[in-house]
C-alpha cells in the first residue's frame, strides 16, 4: 500500500489526541471514570487481560481500530492464516498457526494439513518408543538421556516450553545446547553415559554454524566413548526443514522429522522444531498447548478489533512507542515456570519488529520494536523494580500471575498479592512529605495477564497471543516482521575473519581496532 | 555540592563538542585517526578494553575528566574506600571494598579487618567440614546436597560465581532457590534427601520475605520426613547482618555467617551473603575472586581518570545516556559461564543508579540508568540481534570474551571471532545496491573487554570493574547508588493488599482495577 503510517487520518487523529493523555495522571483516569475497569479488561477462555492501567480511553482504542482499518489489517490478518507469501523479502508463507490448527479448517491444503498430522504422530510414536526403553544406542542399552541441540528459534521455544510444563513428565533426563562455547555441551554431558545418550539436531536450514558444531562434537564424544561409526546414526536425530542437507550430513532418512519453509525460526516451537520439548511434555500435554494456541488464533480471526486482545495489547504497545516514546518494555511473569518467557519474547519481539524498512523496502521514520526483556517476579522486585519506580524512564511492564494455586500456602497468596501490588504502586506511586527519597511518582503503565494456573492450555494461548500482538504492531509499522536479513552480516564478517586469521596478509582492509583485537587473539592462542 | 551537573563547565564544553561527534559516522573516526586503537584501549592487568568503537575522541575523554574534577569525583572516591557515610540517606558506609582489601590496607579499622578475615576462617571451616562428611543432618547421615536460599543481591551474585566456577569442584551438591513461588523450591528440592540437605538462609536483614517463606518450608518440609524439631537446627546456616533476627528465628548462633550493614546487597557477593558460592568454589578459588577485585580497586583507586577503567566506562555511558539519549545497555558475554552476568548487572546498574533525586533530595532533570540487559552470545546473535543490527533504536553492547581456551576446538575459535565480527558489522555496517532489505546502517557503538580465560581472578575483576564505573555515573549524576527506597512502596501495598483480602470490607481506598483484580482472586480460591 501506498499510505504511510504517519499520513493515516487516524494517526492524525491521535496525535491531536495524544496531548490530552500525556498530560494526566492514571490516577484521574480511574477517577474520572467509574465505568474504567469494565472498558479496559478482556475474557479470552481462561485468559483474563486488564490494560485499564495504560494511559487511555475508549477514544484511544477507537482511534487505533480506525487505524487498523487504514491499514488494511484485516486484509493482513487473511493473508496470515490463508498461507499467502506475507513473508515478502523471502517469498514465503508464514504459516505457523496451521501447525495447530483444527482438522476441519476449510482455509490449509489438505496436503499441508495431512503432512503436519504425519509428523506430529511420528513424534508421537518416538515419545512412545523412547519411554519404553525401545529406542537403543550402541551398547544395546536403552537411551536415557536426550539432549536437544539447537540455537535461537530452536532452542528459546523448546526450552521455555519443557520449564514450564515438562518436570516429571517422563522418565527421560531431557537436556538443551545451544552455545557455540564447548563449555555449553560439555557441561551438559558431563553426567551423560554415552551408550544411552540420544541427540535431537533441531536447524531449519541444518547449516546453523553453532548448531553444527556441536552436532560434530556429539560425534567425537560418542567416539570417544567406544561408539563405532556404523553406530553413530542410531543416536542421532534431525529436526529440519532440509533433509537432503540433513542426510548428506549423515543423518539416517528415518530419524529425520520435518517442519516446512514456512515456519519461521521464532515460530517454531509448535512443530518438530520443538521436538525436544515434545518428548518432555508429552503427546497429551503437547496437543493441549497446540489447542490453545489454536483457541487464541481463532479469536484473533474472529474478534472485531476493538474486542480483539493481541490488537489491543500492539495498539497499546505502538502508543507507548510512538506517542509516549518509551524505548523498551519489560514482561514479569510471576510464576517460577515462566521464568524463560521474558527471553522468549524478547526473541520473538526483537527478531520479527527489529526493522527500519518497510515491506516495499522504503526507509521508515517511526520507531519499531522496543527493546524486550524482563525478568520473573518476585525476583525482579529485589533486582531491577527500584528503577522501574523511581528511574528517570518509564518502562511499561507486562505483569501476568496464576490466581490459584496451593491456597494453603502462603508463599502461593503472597505472590499473587505482590504482582497486584506493583502494578498498584507503578500506577499510583506515593508523595512522602519530608522524606523525597521515599517519594514515588507513579504514573507507570502496566498490562495484567491472570490465569488459573499454568496449564499447557495457557501456554499455548499466551505465546499465541504475542505472536499475534506483534503481528498487528508489524502491520502498522509497515514492517515484514517474518524476515532477518540483518543477522546476515555478522555472519559473513565471521567468515572473513576466519580468514583473516589463516592468511593474515591479507588483512588492509579491517578497521584498525579489529584488526588489534585479532592480533591479540592471534598472540594468544598461537593461530596462524 | 550546590553545582548542579548540568551547570558544570566541562558539561557544557560537552554539549559544544557533542554535534560535533553526532554527526559523523563511527568509520570516520577511525580513517582520521590512525592512532585511534592506541588512544583508545586499555590493559589492567589480564583485562583488555577497547573503547575505540565508540564516539569519542580524545577531546571528549579529556573533557570527562574535567568534569569528573568539578564534580569532585576524587574527593567521593576517597570517601568510598575510607568508609565515610556515603549512602547518606541511611547513613552509612558502602564498604564492599573492605571485603577484598589486602590486610595491610591502612585505610580500614583494625577490628573491621578482623571481623572480616574471622568470617572468611569460619566460613573455610565449614567448607573444610562438609567436604569430609563432617556435617551431618537429623539422622546421623553427612550433607549431599547444599541449598542457598536468597533473593536478590543474595542470590544473583552467589548464583553467577557458582555457575561461572563452580562446577566440579566440590563433592557437593549446591542449588539456589529464590522465588516466593513454591515451584523454585518444590522443583529444586525434588531429588534431595532431606536427612542430607543443608540450607543455607541468606539474608541481610533476617526478615525478607521470599526468603523467610521458604525457610519455613524448608522446616516443613524436612518434618514431614521426620525431623524432631530438636534437629531442625543441624539443617539451616544463616547469612545475615542481623543475627538476632536469626536467632529469634530459631538458627542455632553458631550456624550464623555474619556479614555487616556497611554491605549493600548487590555488593554483597564478597561476604557471607555468597556462602553458596563459597562453598561451591572453594576457598582458593574464592580467595583468587577477591584478589581480583581488589586489583581492581587498586586501579580505581590509584588511576588518573584518562587511564582509569571504571571511569572511561562511566564516562562513555554518560555520553551515550545523556547526550545521544541512548536508553539502554546490552551485556553480552561471549562465554557460556557468564551466562547469568547480564542479569546480575541489571540489578547492579538499575537498583543502585535508578533514581531521580539528588543526594541532597533536589529533583535532577537528566536521564539516569539506562535499562540494562542482555544474554549470552553466541546465542543472542540468534535472537535479539536482528534489532541492533537493523532496527530503529541504537543500544550500545559491552561484548566480553575469553582469547584462548582449547585450540584444538574449532567451536572456541568461532566464538571470539563471531564475537570480533558482531562489533565489527554492528560499526561498519554495510549497504547492498539493489537490496535494501540487507542494508545495515553501522555506527552502532560497543566497548570489547578480553581474557586470557574465565578465572577466579578475571571473574572477580569484572564484576569490580562495574560496581566501580557504576559508581562513577552515580557521582556524576549526583545520586546516592546506595539507598533502594523505591522498592518500599511495593512492599507496603502488598501488606495493605493482604490485609483487604483478609477483611474486605475496608477496600474502598483501593483503585478499581486492583480492587476487581482481587475480587478475582477471592472468587478463584475462596479466600476471604
Amino acid at each position: 500500500m501506498n499510505l504511510r503510517l504517519t499520513e493515516a487520518r487516524a494517526w492524525q487523529a491521535l496525535t491531536e489526541h495524544f496531548p490530552e493523555m500525556r498530560d494526566q495522571h492514571l490516577r484521574n483516569l480511574f477517577a474520572a471514570d467509574p465505568e474504567r475497569v469494565r472498558c479496559h479488561t478482556l475474557e479470552v477462555g481462561p485468559l483474563y487481560a486488564d490494560f485499564s492501567k495504560q494511559p487511555i480511553t475508549a477514544t484511544t482504542l477507537d482511534l487505533f481500530a480506525r487505524l487498523a482499518d487504514e491499514m488494511e489489517l484485516s486484509s493482513a490478518r487473511k493473508q496470515l492464516f490463508n498461507g499467502a507469501n506475507i513473508n515478502v523479502t523471502e517469498n514465503r508463507a508464514a504459516l505457523h498457526t496451521a501447525l495447530r490448527a483444527a482438522d476441519t479448517d476449510a482455509s490449509l491444503a489438505a496436503e499441508t494439513q495431512s503432512a503436519i498430522r504425519h509428523e506430529l504422530a511420528r513424534m508421537t510414536d518416538l515419545h512412545r518408543r523412547l519411554t519404553i526403553g525401545q529406542v537403543t544406542g550402541f551398547s544395546g542399552q536403552a537411551i536415557s538421556h536426550v539432549i536437544h541441540i539447537g540455537i535461537g528459534g530452536s532452542d528459546l521455544g523448546p526450552r521455555l516450553l519443557a520449564e514450564a510444563l515438562g518436570t516429571q513428565q517422563t522418565n527421560l533426563d531431557i537436556r538443551f545446547v545451544a552455545n557455540l562455547d564447548p563449555a555449553d555441551l560439555e557441561r551438559t554431558l558431563a553426567d551423560c553415559a554415552p551408550a544411552r545418550t540420544l541427540f535431537i539436531i533441531s536447524s531449519k536450514s541444518f547449516t546453523t554454524l553453532e548448531t553444527r558444531s556441536n552436532f560434530d562434537a556429539a560425534r567425537r564424544w560418542l567416539q570417544a566413548a567406544g561408539c563405532h561409526d556404523a553406530d553413530l546414526q542410531r543416536h542421532f536425530i534431525a529436526a529440519t526443514a532440509s533433509s537432503d542437507t540433513a542426510i548428506a550430513a549423515g543423518i539416517d532418512a528415518n530419524n529425520i522429522y520435518r517442519f516446512w519453509d514456512w515456519v519461521g525460526g521464532r515460530y517454531s516451537v509448535w512443530s518438530a522444531a520443538g521436538l525436544g520439548a515434545f518428548l518432555a511434555v508429552g503427546p497429551a500435554s503437547f496437543e493441549q498447548f497446540l489447542a490453545g494456541a489454536r483457541r487464541m488464533d481463532q479469536h484473533f480471526r474472529d474478534s472485531d478489533w476493538r474486542h480483539n486482545l493481541p490488537a489491543l495489547l500492539a495498539f497499546i504497545s505502538v502508543w507507548q512507542v510512538n506517542f509516549f516514546n518509551y524505548g523498551s518494555h519489560a514482561i514479569v511473569p510471576y510464576d517460577q515456570r515462566l521464568s524463560r518467557l521474558p527471553d522468549y519474547l524478547c526473541q520473538l519481539v526483537m527478531e520479527s519488529n527489529g526493522k527500519s524498512l518497510r515491506q516495499d523496502g522504503q526507509p521508515i521514520d517511526w520507531q519499531t520494536a522496543p527493546v524486550t526483556w524482563g525478568g520473573v517476579g518476585s525476583n525482579a522486585q529485589h533486582s531491577f523494580f527500584q528503577a522501574l519506580h523511581q528511574g528517570t524512564r518509564v518502562v511499561p511492564v507486562d505483569f501476568m500471575a496464576p490466581l490459584a494455586g496451593d491456597a494453603s500456602d502462603t508463599r502461593q497468596r503472597n505472590l499473587l498479592l505482590s504482582c497486584l501490588a506493583q502494578s498498584r504502586a507503578l500506577m499510583c506511586g506515593q508523595h512522602h512529605p519530608g522524606e523525597p527519597q521515599r517519594d514515588c511518582p507513579g504514573n507507570r503503565p502496566s498490562n495484567t495477564l491472570l490465569y488459573p494456573q499454568l496449564s499447557a492450555e495457557v501456554l499455548g494461548m499466551l505465546l499465541a497471543l504475542y505472536e499475534h500482538k506483534t503481528f498487528v504492531q508489524a502491520q502498522l509499522w509497515q514492517i515484514n516482521p517474518f524476515d532477518q536479513w540483518g543477522v546476515e552480516l555478522g555472519k559473513s564478517m565471521t567468515r572473513e575473519l576466519a580468514q583473516q586469521v589463516e592468511t593474515p596478509a591479507s588483512n588492509t582492509s579491517l578497521d584498525a581496532s579489529t584488526r588489534s583485537l585479532l592480533e591479540r587473539y592471534r598472540a594468544a592462542t598461537g593461530a596462524e
